[in-house]
């Protein structure tokens, strides 16, 4: 396990699940680092998100609360004064100011919090943050995640190490009441703000926008990348050969935690990978795949394990994308099922015995022209369903 | 049961279901029809489809021939030919143009008709037809629907007794891969094509454009409808007070049939209506209906008779209308859980008794403006997942 320097973490119990389980976690830089965040495009934003958003603007932060169990959404003007004693309670701790503090919160839509447990285990964490205790700050933010996502890489630059390690909560989007998606990504990098965002924002592009679940978007979706610049002197000020180590650094850390928190759909039993080529645009072909990947006609064939095409079909055809029916080529885990307007005579049987394995690959050729994307997701289940009726009961 | 004049009809087994069930309809009309469809938005459209836009363009139609177990999707140039060879067979048997015919197929994608069982199951047919087929004819245009779904209704005009009869398939938009929705609906009204066309759109905007059951659209889907004029000398040309009772039964009509559609949704345990007032624009109010309709996570806590208003929340937060979260109030099932930005304190083991009932009412103020709009869909089950996992299987 790596460490990045100057970065302080830890999670504990603070009393806001039933369960007993870890539900607060802290993240603390010794400097104030340069910090990027995506945030929910839902209009219904979470107070933690409005707070944290208005924190992020100068682009500086130096610490990150969450808790888990409790989605601080739909929660009014109460919803935001707890907020705002989040992130005081962890910058008096701290000994830092309030506004270097991203809040984040992830549970049940419209509870208040119990503000004072978590005013409380803010003292008790901020006392026990340490190196290495970054997995355990990965334990506490999880809600009804099946296991814990980290990943951590390394690459040189100048001859010096530079350490990445990110950590996930999320079951896809599987569950937007529950405040699906949290990732926080933190690095010893010394990069220039604006270059920084460049690499999150492509980075996330290619990862996290491109993994569905439900089709649902959560109040309290965030994304958050926190470069401390400790590791180096010199600053990475444009978009040169280290930028580009860097770069896929950080597409490596967002790419692993996106297929891990599709591995961990709800119920799922497949992880299914859909790549379109042949597009006309990059937007169409990311219109679509996702097309596809929400279709829950399709997930429900691959769950069934019934090469029914039919159905990718359907999905290309009302994704809005522009189309020619007789250009079209699709393969199924790598087996030709439809070749440019004419079904294929492949051995049915054959494909059905390789759609038992966990991994399944679709492959669309639209025939227009050179452009690419890929989509994760899982397949719907009957579990999904009885996971998501019972939630709250 | 009434009689719409000079229309035939009957439904017979002509050998394409395994099962055995009747899977061939004809429809005919003693005079030429003035005729109105709207088809599939979607850019893959079965043969079918692109054969009857073909003959609807001058608008006119004298009869209609409707199978059901396949639907002649993704076929190619081959499926070109069985259309076309259905419109030949229908049109040489009632002696009449091939122009003059509707083609319509429903069922499994990719698989090539048994176009000579087809030929002479129409051979057959034509013979067979009557004034009191129409309730045959709706039986075998089904596929998977667990009833055959037929409204009637009769107006007078000027003393005039005018005579609508509408027939559908399908169970919502569940099944896209088996061409979901088909529905014809048929009068003796005499009206002018474009003030036809006028009611028509209207009323299906308000009736089978409101509905979803998973979002998916079908390659195959149609609503079409003939008007012959035997029931009345002189035509309605303008928007008079004939034209508005007219729109009305057509209106009725449509929206029955939306309603059986939607109640036969497959596995599904619930009927739900959602209306959405107070909001900035019509369109808006029927983006966020729709965005709750189509939330899974909204429809299986509606299975689990659980009310999450946070999930309709998320839904109304990320449907792309104007909102404000302070101006929302949400009622389910009559009783108020949301309102004006703060939780209402209401009795949850009322609500989840109220919640048992089949149908289910969700209703939303956006509290913007006045415009309203309502939706019909179904809930999301462990059963409808088992079903369309399985279904090729």
């Amino acid at each position: 396990m790596i460490n990045v320097i100057g970065i302080l973490s830890n999670g504990i119990y603070s009393g806001i699940k039933n369960s007993g389980k870890p539900d607060l976690a802290l993240i603390f830089s010794k400097v104030k680092a340069n910090a990027v965040a995506l945030f929910t495009k839902n209009k219904i934003k979470a107070a933690p998100v409005i707070i944290s958003q208005k924190n992020i603007k100068n682009g500086k932060i130096q610490a990150v609360i969450i808790n888990s169990g409790n989605a601080n959404a739909c929660t009014g003007e109460r919803g935001m004064e707890d907020a705002i004693s989040m992130a005081n309670a962890t910058a008096r701790e701290l000994n830092i100011n309030p506004e270097d503090v991203v809040v984040a919160s992830t549970g049940v839509i419209g509870q208040r919090l119990p503000i004072k447990k978590i005013e409380n285990g803010i003292k008790i964490l901020a006392k026990k943050i340490k190196r290495n205790g970054i997995k355990s700050a990965a334990k506490a933010i999880t809600t009804t995640d099946t296991f814990s996502k980290y990943v951590e890489t390394r690459i040189k630059l100048n001859n010096k190490s530079i350490n990445l390690i990110g950590i996930a909560k999320g079951s896809g989007m599987i569950h937007p009441d529950l405040a699906t998606m949290l990732v926080f990504i933190f690095t010893d990098i010394n990069i220039r703000i604006d270059i920084l965002k460049k690499a999150t924002s492509e980075a996330v592009s290619e990862s996290f926008n491109m993994i569905t679940v439900d089709g649902d978007t959560s109040t309290n979706d965030m994304v958050l990348v926190l470069a401390n610049g400790l590791a180096m002197k010199k600053c990475i000020t444009n978009m040169d050969k280290n930028y580009y180590k860097f770069l896929n650094a950080l597409k490596f850390v967002c790419l692993s935690l996106a297929k891990m928190i599709v591995a961990d759909g709800e119920g799922a039993t497949k992880f299914i990978e859909i790549t379109v080529k042949g597009a006309d645009s990059l937007k169409d072909a990311k219109l679509i795949a996702k097309s596809i990947a929400k279709s829950s006609l399709v997930k429900t064939a691959i769950f069934g394990e019934d090469p029914n095409w039919g159905r990718i079909m359907a999905a290309i055809g009302y994704s809005g994308a522009k189309i020619k029916e007789n250009r079209i080529s699709i393969w199924l885990c790598n087996v030709k099922v439809f070749d440019k307007s004419s079904t294929v005579d492949f051995d049915e049987s054959e494909l059905k015995k390789l759609m038992r394995n966990k991994n399944i690959s679709i492959l669309i050729d639209i025939g227009l022209n050179n452009n690419k994307a890929t989509v994760w997701t899982c397949d719907l289940t009957p579990e999904y369903v009885k996971i998501n009726s019972a939630y709250r009961t």
